[in-house]
């Protein structure tokens, strides 16, 4: 069996890969020395938790392992731990060379290339802070990012230039060539040039696990986005639970489908260091791309939200798997329908919960065994939970949410577990951020109570599971009744004619609101109702009126060929909700 | 397909259970809130490390699981991980009614029973300190370590009350017997009934991480035996370690064949809860019962010295295993011999490498993909390496031993990475101790350099992989060469007819030191040279030169019985010298 996990074997079995070698020009010496200059002082028995400690583990056990290829983009490249360590530690000098000092802002902006994956573990090396970008913002978003930041040097993607026209510190472009003549391998090689080759000994080891670690904008629905401020020993933390959860080792390979952007990445930069585990960087996050992944580069782990999963299940190159895939699945409750489908083709759904707040995923929907024995609808509807906290994380709670006039102080109280009482989620402990960078305001008012107050409704079930209900802006409210949206999209969501599905509210002159459901239809349903969207608006409310309480019915249905997304794709109802309005 | 791993289909599958319940009295009720007090003005996104928080997550997700199973006994038990809990607080709360402050240690003798599992944990839930005691000491021993670690209370097991006798401080005497009238269920009901039923939130969580988590004797094999003071923040990243460096999880179960007491039992009480796996207690160690639940009580994973598994893979109960079970195998190399003969009944050995002041095993003996090409023979002296710090350690180096006159500040170097130079070995991070209990001089003579020095000479090799060679006190120094015993251990073992085999120094008037074997024959082959003990040593010494330089080659061999050994199986080199000195 050729076992991908090791550079030379890799790219002779994959055919993208076939003609490129791994640059042996920057292959380290043999006797790499990976320790950092320790701080003086510090105690025998303590050594501050940072995630850098992973990458320069794996360098040292596995130096020829594959740790990053990068296959489809006209100058591939593939880099085994040892080179890759040797990448990141020239990226920690330049960042010195250019003037960084400890806890400075870095940004950049690219998609899923190596750069990026670089960059995350570059800049512990330098102690300073990554701000990674989203890149689908606007150049009017970057720029106040960048300035509320004070980012100090910018990393750019030839692709994406244009966000930072007019920024007033240094920018650096990526070509994402690899190729010497790159302005990111320039500036690579300046780091190395600099470093006189004092290596990873000529880096100090920050004292401080509480440091900051990595500085992540919330995309913000309303109002200003917000920087969420991370720490190096959330991250530890936070990576290993990641990597225990899902079941990656060294044999894993992870492929980039969650932007490396979108809340560090849910940590997996670090999980796959930690795990030592090869990953694959994907420039275009396209299904052909994706399939040939799965179907050729022994892919066993990757991430995405319920609407990535459902274009996986439904593009034409989709099979059955030769072994099992692990797809951790978040942003919402994966639907049984969806379930069953990937169970299919062999893709094992983790289905985990978090926000950027909480570094990604900190909770997981840990299944039972004897859930095995059940039906796949009832099955489905035990894991479309959010369940219970990460191995490394203190225990998530559902609350009362305040009532008008509580003291900010006041402890909360649990909601029962009857699985019928909504509560709010609320988190604290190692997984939680810092701070809202900058914000003193907002981070007191998510702190309410000594927790951080996710703003997500929830239940908390007699088996201790906990089951969001709705974000509390997308409750709807009903003639007085609350009616979850996500309750609702479940159920719709389980018409067979349905691909995807999403529902806001709408004012009512009588009820005051009521739910509105937009509809995707079924690539191969769409022929069967075409010009008769009003008859598939009566048979997905029957439907609905056999499975949902009267005040939780649709209203409306509006057939649509696309719903409004994030990066990382999550459906935007704060665009439904604006469509909604102008009706 | 049963699924032992839940108390229900446990009992059913288990022979030697199926007559026994778990006890329903003290089943907890349905709504448990497992969250311990929170000190006073703690950060929301700081969370102290604490390895109790692994078994209260344990029991939140998964209540009804097996926890811990005592079958091998007039009265076996058996709990799920929400009645075992309930059990350990109300162990916290007994503690300190019996007026155990933060920081008291708490002393216990016992064999692998429930008991000491609880004790583990029942004694973090009230901020006090574990000393396990080994059961093989002496009365003068025992007493000693009773009187150097002020414990303010005793458990110890009824069949080594002796060892008690006299004690100025309460005992408890532990039946084993899980019944009312056994003096350690009274002493959990008494903590039950102070409890007032105010649960885990009638407990503290402890604030700081560097507090004492358990002091561990080392055998001392001179002098008095010195107590290893670790912490909670280590204990919590050396489980950790310990759970994902062995593939332990839900489905995992662990089989007591360690003793408990030794090193914390190298953290597998909390790195069992970690990964919410079941485990199997044995009060008595012997071949029959470990290969009955090898057979029957689908274990996944166990650890021992060679000296155990050699025991095991000759025991007459042997046969080839229906699925994998790891073996952590540590206290010395695995010879090829031995790797071979587990693999071809199943057991999966993983050799791992620590100290009672590195929390037990810190090293792993990383298995790289292209050594399953090699012949057993190759594949077995790489497997014999020591191999790389775990993922939560921090790097563990090889160094030039301090020479005359050296200031105790000089800073460490490393040796050359070339398999040939000789150094000590030495850790420093979160897995190694804070001190040597009331000995700070022990502790600043360990520590010199900012590392712990742990006296086992070592070389490098240039793959990265530390090899040890011997403890420094080991080594025979003949014509002024060194060799190494345990190299020359590793060659006679590979003779057809030795069973185990142990080499140390004997005085020599030309060479200074000369080494003498001390050979345990095959029980397959003793018949064979039965009465002809010299023309065997005659065969050995010329298999032995074969393989080894002449400054290494035995002068002397001793055909035994058997080998004085430690409670974990470790060979006494100490009582072979001191027979030697006899001669």
């Amino acid at each position: 069996m050729v076992n991908i996990q090791f550079a030379e074997e890799f790219y002779m079995a994959n055919e993208a890969l076939k003609h490129f070698r791994p640059t042996q020009a920057s292959i380290p010496p043999r006797e790499v020395n990976y320790r950092l200059q320790l701080p003086s002082g510090v105690p025998v028995h303590i050594h501050a938790l940072n995630p850098l400690a992973f990458l320069l583990r794996a360098a040292q056990v596995y130096p020829n392992k594959l740790a990053l290829v990068h296959p489809d983009v006209p100058h591939p490249v593939i880099y085994s731990y040892g080179v890759w360590t040797q990448r990141i530690q020239n990226f920690a000098y330049a960042l010195i060379q250019a003037g960084i000092k400890p806890a400075d802002r870095i940004a950049i902006i690219a998609p899923n290339i190596p750069a990026v994956a670089e960059a995350y573990h570059g800049v512990l090396g330098a102690r300073a802070v990554l701000c990674a970008i989203n890149t689908r913002l606007t150049h009017g978003e970057v720029a106040y990012i960048l300035e509320h930041s004070e980012s100090k040097l910018i990393f750019v993607d030839h692709e994406y230039t244009h966000l930072v026209k007019g920024a007033k510190v240094p920018v650096i472009v990526i070509n994402d060539t690899g190729r010497e003549d790159d302005p990111y391998e320039q500036f690579l090689t300046s780091g190395r040039k600099f470093s006189g080759e004092r290596g990873w000994p000529g880096l100090e080891w920050e004292r401080d696990e509480d440091a900051p670690c990595a500085l992540n904008y919330t995309s913000g629905t309303t109002g200003r986005p917000k920087g969420v401020l991370t720490t190096l020993r959330g991250s530890y933390l936070a990576a290993i639970a990641n990597a225990y959860e899902t079941g990656m080792g060294r044999d894993s390979t992870y492929l980039w489908i969650l932007p490396m952007f979108h809340a560090s990445g849910w940590c997996y930069p670090w999980a796959i260091t930690f795990a030592a585990s090869a990953q694959i960087c994907l420039r275009s996050v396209s299904y052909p791309h994706i399939w040939h992944h799965l179907l050729n580069s022994r892919v066993t782990h990757y991430c995405g939200a319920p609407t990535v999963q459902i274009g996986l299940i439904n593009a034409p190159q989709a099979r059955r798997l030769d072994r099992p895939v692990h797809a951790i699945i978040a942003g919402s409750a994966p639907t049984a329908h969806l379930i069953g489908e990937l169970e299919k083709i062999n893709i094992i759904p983790i289905h985990v919960y978090g926000l950027t707040e909480t570094y990604g995923p900190s909770t997981k929907c840990y299944y039972q065994p004897h859930w095995m024995s059940l039906s796949l609808e009832e099955r489905a509807k035990l894991l479309a939970r959010q369940g219970h906290s990460f191995a490394t994380a203190e225990d998530a709670r559902v609350v009362f949410q305040p009532k008008e006039g509580d003291s900010p102080d006041a402890p909360l109280v649990d909601v029962p577990k009857d699985g019928k009482t909504m509560g709010e989620i609320v988190f604290r402990g190692n997984i939680v951020m810092k701070e809202y960078f900058k914000d003193p305001e907002a981070t007191r008012k998510a702190f309410r109570g000594g927790y951080f107050n996710t703003g997500d409704l929830a239940v908390w079930h007699p088996d201790g599971y906990i089951a969001v209900q709705d974000r509390s802006k997308d409750i709807i409210i009903s003639g007085g009744e609350n009616a979850s949206s996500l309750a609702i999209e479940q159920e719709l969501a389980a018409h067979p004619d349905v691909l995807e599905v999403s529902v806001v509210a709408r004012p009512h002159p009588k009820w005051g609101e009521r739910p509105m459901a937009f509809v995707i239809l079924h690539p191969q349903k769409a022929a069967k109702w075409k010009g008769r969207h009003a008859e598939f608006e009566q048979d997905l409310k029957k439907h609905a009126r056999g499975r949902l309480p009267g005040f939780a019915c649709p209203e409306w249905v509006s057939v649509v060929d696309e719903l409004p997304k994030t990066s990382t794709g999550k459906i935007q109802k704060v665009q439904l909700r604006k469509l909604v309005a102008k009706l």
